[in-house]
């Protein structure tokens, strides 16, 4: 990981007045941009092979300006030219995935956000390790088939790259399949799923207030997925595999949800819970972030997942949403990040949201 | 039922320009503390057991006060300290749940909307009447098994609490249960499904026009239900069962929708003449209420139920909907109480809305 | 097809500075109403057998004048009249299917886009060259059964009306079933659906050019379809047989979606080459369109239909979607059709989207 001292001696060479936010030409970066230039930033596309078209058709969103890259390797290479517009980088999760994390942690260049999560985000041991101990729960995994209690999720990896999954209920049903690849073995929690959209605020000193800082929710998404919820229609998943199809999980969009306010105070201290912990384990998460849950129909709320940055499914409420609506009228996950950077340096407090 | 006198002599006593709007904290809360800040009012958060912290993410939905009590059976005891305050209360529909019905009735505090409505809505027996002789069309409802000439639901109340339920579609499938449990047994209608969000004024003249007063349609959602929303995933309900588990409708969050343009004058019709009936019976509906409905693929709408107050569905639309950006851009149901309540109380007519 | 030198005299004798927005009460009209008057037209509805009532609860989008017809047959009767008014008529998809595409062809008033594109649009041998010669990928279409060599829609059309499909992933299957009715056969995709909210301007010179003026993305929704999107919960399609039910496809109403962003820039590559396509076809589709698709596991985007006019989905956008806010906060398809004709007037240009 870059030291955070480069970071800061970087960013005391920036013109404080004059940032930029930067980010790759993908995922939530149109939301990114638009939030950025209401909150009076230039903005900067990364794009690989050449300019991206696509702007064209969003003025409020378009980057004052392009780096256009071979691949998204060679994004180390501009870092020179990114300090010269007092870039500061958005990672989103395309962004991490395309460039590696190693280069991503390597990356010297202001970044949005605690790097230090990445480590405990992307790995499914550690991130089950930080949410457990945080007091979050989870659905149970299995290390021995033989130990099956209850439905389980058996996930394996095929040549095809790791789409195949069933679901057993017992050590029979498991080795009636009896997979001969790589599996997992997860309880199979039944329940309406939950994208909840958090916001970290180490600086913000009015609202939900955590040990520092205050905590946020600006919004909620379902995940559209193909060709799982499309599966249906074919009659039934024996049909789906006779057609010579398999159950898939691939995310093509998303659809803006509410959830029961019963269940609101349990959402805010499950991100509390989180955060707090990050603090203790890692020096803390910063920023936006994403509960994946699964809520029972005894209204318990599994997590099954976390993002510790912008989740694309905030691109529902690039204009607002009905949470962010009792923020802040028109507030998108975007817009906040750029709000943050702002406000942080007028305050002279950079240094405690970037790494 | 508290007496109408008694409550309008309260009224008589109030400051009617430092009206504060209260309500329990749960449900649609946020929504009806945002739309009475949004109007000028002061809020007031009826909590049990300590000061909710989950406000705190939301500013402009946080009420000024909190009144703490040990349970909800306490309401009644802070009638007095209520008063004080020029309160009003907005009932939803947990605060009548928890209060409980009889409770609710008797509350010597002036409430929004008419009291008498709970007697028809919350009998399955009358709500059907009330709706039939409206001539709203209904799924039809079978006594005898033996009559059952189309695919019915048939809903049984079992040990863990009425979640039990099958299809059948004749007398021999009926027998092939044969429930020994209560059961009600009702035509099983297919369609999709449309929560609609009324709201009636007696004091609002331009609009929609009924005998006395306008009717104003502000939004539309789906409820999310764990676990039948995904039940699909596990493949059918044989597989569902030998997993363990049985079919259940438990509202964990909203969906927004829209419906087809040219159902609209048919549903503006079902709610007029649902309010126009309500004022035979019992003195009238008064503000917002729900019709939730089926439509089938003969494009007819059939009413399965009513809520005679805000449902949590509106919650989708607490920065506007569709339908009342047509009406007055980002008007929320909350936030159209809370003006019904500063028109009625500037045109000294709030007896016309409160009980 | 009423020839274009008709139309152009009967807009040289309007008073452009006075134009009025006219279409059928139904389908979209609240919206394009609400849209016409946003831009500060006057705005005319044509209704059948009496003024609509409903209207009424949509004060923003009540059009200022009605015209009552006793049918839809009429409308050629009152040309006159809504010449006499400056009319400009906004065609929907019920309206051209009210009045009929021959009379709607012939119609003698000033209509809003190309009504030449009706031709390619209606016929679905013609819409499927116009697109597949545009470079669109489409479900196949399988002409022979005996060909059949992946799972395939067969549907086909019985007395009732054209509901009937089914799956096959073979001949054998197909004989299985041997339709002695009309049918067609086409590829099965399974994906998520994404309907897909364009809108072409020949006019607008900035944002994401064509070779001539520019496309937008307003929006997109999903439609929702009794009562196949419900069927799920009677267990299985057998089971829906055994109910004595067949799937059916009736659009009810619509939800709003988001797409991941990574598709944009095909989504965009799509619209522009269906829109340069017709203009070497038949000069041109103007206006709003929507495509139609189907987002597979491997997203590849396949587009099954094309709309070319304002779709029922655009309803879900009526106060801006998260799309439209990257162009114009606020911006629905109604209002931007609007917009185009209020620039097409004051630059002189209305030639170029009328016809």
């Amino acid at each position: 990981m870059v030291p955070k001292k480069k970071i800061l001696d970087i960013l005391g060479a920036y013109d404080l007045k004059n940032l930029t936010i930067a980010t790759v030409c993908s995922h939530s970066s149109l939301q990114i941009f638009h939030g950025a230039r209401k909150e009076g930033f230039k903005t900067l596309g990364i794009a690989i092979g050449r300019e991206p078209k696509f702007y064209g058709a969003f003025p409020l969103a378009k980057p004052d300006k392009f780096m256009v890259l071979n691949s998204y390797q060679e994004i180390p290479d501009i870092v020179e030219k990114l300090k010269e517009e007092n870039a500061v980088i958005i990672p989103h999760g395309s962004f991490v995935e395309y460039l590696g994390h190693k280069k991503f942690e390597e990356l010297e260049i202001p970044t949005f956000g605690n790097r230090a999560v990445l480590e405990w985000e992307s790995d499914r041991e550690k991130s089950r390790q930080w949410l457990e101990s945080a007091g979050i729960e989870m659905p149970m995994k299995f290390d021995d088939p033989r130990k099956i209690d209850r439905p389980v999720l058996v996930k394996f990896y095929g040549a095809k790259g790791g789409k195949g999954f069933f679901i057993a209920k017992n050590y029979e049903e498991f080795m009636a399949v009896n997979p001969q690849e790589r599996y997992t073995i997860q309880e199979y929690v039944i329940g309406t799923r939950y994208y909840i959209h958090y916001f970290y605020s180490p600086i913000k000193e009015e609202g939900y207030k955590l040990s520092k800082g205050t905590l946020e929710l600006l919004g909620m998404d379902r995940r559209d997925e193909a060709n799982i919820d499309e599966v249906y229609k074919v009659g039934s998943i024996e049909r789906l595999r006779e057609l010579g199809w398999r159950q898939t999980f691939v995310v093509t969009g998303n659809v803006e949800v509410v959830m029961r306010e019963s269940l609101l105070p349990k959402v805010l201290e499950m991100g509390e819970k989180v955060v707090e912990r990050s603090f203790q384990l890692f020096g803390g998460m910063i920023g936006p972030f994403c509960l994946e849950t699964i809520v029972t129909d005894e209204l318990k709320i599994k997590v099954f997942e976390i993002s510790a940055r912008i989740v694309a499914g905030t691109n529902v409420a690039v204009g607002g949403s009905p949470y962010s609506e009792l923020v802040e009228p028109g507030m998108s996950t975007g817009r906040r990040i750029a709000r943050e950077i702002k406000i942080a340096a007028e305050k002279h407090r950079l240094e405690e949201i970037i790494s």
